[in-house]
């Protein structure tokens, strides 16, 4: 068995799991930072420990402990660098942590490899030899597994949300510090900002936010179903800068499927999937072959659990 | 002992040499093409003999016979589909027919995964364990090797060349019939169409070239050695464009090495490499790491001999 952690934007996800993915235990709850990482530590070994139990799984029985964290992560020392929602969590030693607390290998993971995994183990990118993924979400992160294995260049490769779709002074400026990153057109942090200021106060998507200021991209899609024309334009704005990503993306890594997470999954088909298809097939030069298959992410809400698991099942080498 | 073939632009070059990339016979001469596939094969094929009885390797020594070829090529059947100078090759059976000659494996190549994997094997990117080629010549094209080996994805990963720099309606048309790819304003034709226009009658590169409409890279290249204004701003913007698609690059695939081919070793450290690497680490985001080196090749003009041979060296799977 193995046990498994996701340290997400607000919440904690713990499992406790088998090769297969099938879980024997899960738990999530908000996570509340003390500004002693140590105790913040502390207190997700208890969950641990109160989810073995649960499970009926001896510590002693784990073949590995994996954590999912959001990024920076210093792989080479197995430290935490320093996680927005963390607050006084800097070059955090987790493995080495846990790593006493358990007899058992520990494997510290970027949340968006882990993702990717999670979904090329048990999710939309099963059986893929070459798969791209990703997130979708808040930010736009990403995770490569090219030859039936997690690749990671000399560390951080599959920042795909820091492609540039947008070239010049005029485009977009992320939060990275550089111009027209893909994350700064399709991240759902920065297309709310977006939604905020050009949404009309007489839209289908004001009335169902409340307000323009409180837009957000949920609110898009919703609209967008019912036949919104601003609601479709802006989907289909984000729609268009996704496919640059995943043109060159295409033309680079010649993926057999991308799977793609939150926004475009909850968009679905009509709104997103299929148009991506479209423009991506448009793009692409008949030589090159066909390019991958697009996919929504199949593991909706037990996402976490699964990246939780695959992080420590990646404990395994 | 192994014999690979590489078809160039205008030139064949045939090797035999060993694992450790000892050649041991060698020969270039300009690519005839008689129109009839079959009677060019069985050209290449006497080449062979002749060069192997100079060698003094019985063809029944050799563990394998590579082909590097440009593409597009179909990896599954084995055949060059149509390269542009050979005419009347379409869907040629190249690793059939060789096959039939001689009583060893054969492997199919692209040119710029062979010239890569010479890089790598024999060359600049000697040691590393993940590298992105790009040949900057005539057309841009690229290679990579991740994790220690050639990466294909689904057959042609690694197409940097059309990567784009530039989005957007005004962004130049590229050979592939869509705007902005990286070799629309790096590739060396494209480059040398751009100089016929914009070179100033008066100029250095003019005056190199004989005149306007003959200016080529080479002239570039030796004027800004000499200080002129003209082509060290063109020489600047061919860097920009470049550092453009390496950014990306190390954002998706974070290489520990980038080699360059022609253009880019042919103008060097000062005039290149080194305001390469000034743009590429202003580009990048200091989380992410140090971006990949930059070098040029480092083979110079045996590297046709070394990507022959390991297109060959392909063939032990």
């Amino acid at each position: 068995m193995w046990l498994g952690f996701d340290i997400g934007a607000t919440k904690l996800a713990v499992a406790v799991g088998d090769d297969a993915g099938g879980i024997a235990a899960r738990r999530r709850r908000p996570i509340r930072a003390t500004g002693d990482p140590r105790a913040d530590v502390d207190a997700m070994l208890r969950d641990a420990h109160e989810l073995l139990a649960e499970a009926g799984v001896a510590a002693s029985a784990l073949r590995g402990v994996g954590v999912a964290a959001p990024g920076p992560i210093d792989f080479a020392r197995g430290t935490v660098e320093s996680p927005p929602n963390l607050p006084g969590w800097r070059s955090v030693p987790i493995r080495e942590w846990l790593g006493a607390a358990f007899d058992a290998p520990v494997h510290l993971e970027n949340d968006a490899n882990a993702a990717a995994l999670a979904e090329w183990r048990f999710g939309a990118g099963r059986g893929a030899r070459h798969m791209v993924y990703l997130t979708m979400s808040t930010g736009v992160g990403g995770g490569l597994v090219l030859d039936g294995k997690l690749y990671r260049g000399t560390g951080n490769a599959g920042e795909v949300g820091h492609m540039t779709v947008e070239w010049g002074d005029a485009a977009e400026l992320c939060g990275c510090g550089r111009r027209g990153c893909l994350e700064a057109y399709t991240g759902g942090r920065r297309w709310s900002e977006r939604l905020s200021r050009v949404t009309p106060a007489d839209s289908r998507v004001a009335a169902l936010a409340g307000a323009p200021s409180h837009a957000r991209p949920e609110h898009v899609v919703a609209a967008a179903r019912e036949g919104d024309a601003f609601a479709l334009a802006e989907m289909d704005r984000w729609n268009r800068y996704l496919a640059r990503g995943l043109t060159v993306l295409s033309y680079l890594i010649a993926p057999e499927v991308f799977v793609l997470g939150t926004i475009a999954t909850a968009a679905g088909e009509a709104l997103s999937l299929a148009p991506l298809r479209q423009m991506l097939a448009e793009e692409m030069w008949t030589p090159m072959g066909a390019p991958g298959e697009i996919r929504g992410s199949a593991l909706g809400k037990d996402a976490p659990y699964y990246a939780a698991l695959c992080a420590a099942l990646e404990a395994n080498g």
